[in-house]
């Protein structure tokens, strides 16, 4: 694990590593920011940010303005990349498939099944380097838009790692739009079977209730609303009985204008999780 | 004026207008953040923040995390770029001259002259476009870096335009170093007599007590200290009374993860210079 930067922030430290990935096969950064409490030795809450298409591990540290809150409540913010990144690396057609667009999956189709196993990633590789390497109490996942997908996905598939779960805009039925279609006939293939272990819904709907609470939140003025069906997800969780707050906001869009004005809620959703 | 985006940000609007601008003889562009306040059509504190070297109208909204304060505070934040722009705008031969460099000065040398006019435009027409276009109670000015410097000396130099003055990271006494012996001999030529007049240490000393107070951060690991002087400026206010709360900070550096950790102290205390 090698140290690229590390600049104070908020009495913390906001640092970005880079590390050989051997589920990738290739170099992976991520970023980390550590509040007072974890550079005073003690054991913190870890939040893993999964970030949505086109951004990368810089992108939740520059916008998301989560630091302020992190550093006042002892908590670890972990944000990986998106993807796999490098010239041996397959490109899409478009920004929603290919580098900056890994959906959080292990791609089993040529010719992303190499390098793209973004789940294996942070599921396995990931998780185990940040509790090796930090004062780890426990893990939870939040994440935007494509991001989301990823949070709740990873989340319900294993709810043994992650112990709290949030979602601000999530692709939350990706199985019933252009971007969950595309992505995982691209990733996946066209065996329908194996997409529906990859959809916040279907999964929801098939496991029932792993988690207290659910917390998403998601703009009413968003652009991309019809790629994200929220109501879909909702009516699931309801069906099995898994509670979920679904907060529906008047005005605001997908961006990070939007992300920033409800992170200060996510954290503390994850840290009363465990009170 | 021409409304280029609005966006839904701490319950108040993250907006970006361009308008043609007389002084410049271009078109302009600036960002405003609007509270829940002044949306509500009550009169507010404006705060024009005034941004460092390589930046534009953008990096203030997206980088500094003003807005969670500024929504709670009721304070409107005016972020103006750094220079004219366009292809008929002379180009420096490095990042620290011509655009994105304009220093907050009116160049008289050419190719400058016809253009680089930001004190004018900030003080003049950016000022009465605002104080025309929104409730405006009183403006304060804040900047960071080349804009810590147009902030200390736009506000010494109008002190009946501006009611209150901060500053991160400024550049103090640009005459002391090589990025304001640089942009002052290009932009203002050789005579000196000339450059005293846009030093905030040299402005200071000539105007002496003009405000009740100035706030200044400055990181002690910021790899510009050189270019920057704080002490000199300190030293300057100390021998005419001009009060100054200069905190230097262990450990912070130049960048926007310092501007961020001090941003919240910076809105308070333009709204406490009046209460």
């Amino acid at each position: 694990m090698q140290l690229l930067s590390n600049t104070h922030c908020f009495s913390g430290e906001q640092r970005f590593y880079q590390h050989d990935s051997k589920v990738i096969g290739l170099p992976m950064k991520f970023g980390i920011y550590l509040p007072p409490k974890a550079l005073a030795g003690e054991r913190c809450l870890v939040l893993i940010y999964l970030a949505g298409l086109t951004c990368n591990e810089e992108t939740f540290p520059i916008k998301a303005h989560a630091q302020q809150i992190a550093s006042d409540l002892g908590v670890i913010l972990i944000s990986p990349d998106t993807s796999p990144r490098g010239e041996s690396v397959a490109v899409g057609d478009y920004w929603d498939i290919g580098q900056g667009a890994g959906f959080y999956l292990d791609a089993t189709e040529q010719p992303w099944a190499p390098h793209y196993r973004m789940e294996s990633y942070i599921t396995s590789e990931l998780y185990s380097l940040i509790q090796n390497s930090f004062a780890v109490q426990r893990i939870g996942l939040m994440g935007h838009s494509m991001g989301g997908h990823g949070a709740l996905t990873l989340a319900l598939r294993h709810p043994d790692l992650f112990r709290s779960v949030s979602a601000i805009a999530p692709i939350a039925a990706p199985i019933d739009c252009p971007w969950g279609i595309k992505a995982f006939s691209t990733y996946l293939g066209a065996d329908q079977s194996t997409w529906i272990e990859h959809d916040a819904t279907r999964l929801v709907q098939a496991k029932g209730k792993l988690f207290n609470n659910i917390l998403i939140d998601q703009g009413l003025e968003d652009k991309f609303l019809n790629q994200l069906n929220p109501d879909l997800f909702e009516a699931a969780c309801t069906h099995v009985g898994q509670p979920l707050q679904l907060r529906r906001h008047a005005h605001y869009d997908h961006g990070y204008y939007f992300i920033q004005s409800v992170m200060t809620d996510h954290v503390i959703f994850h840290v009363e999780a465990f009170v």
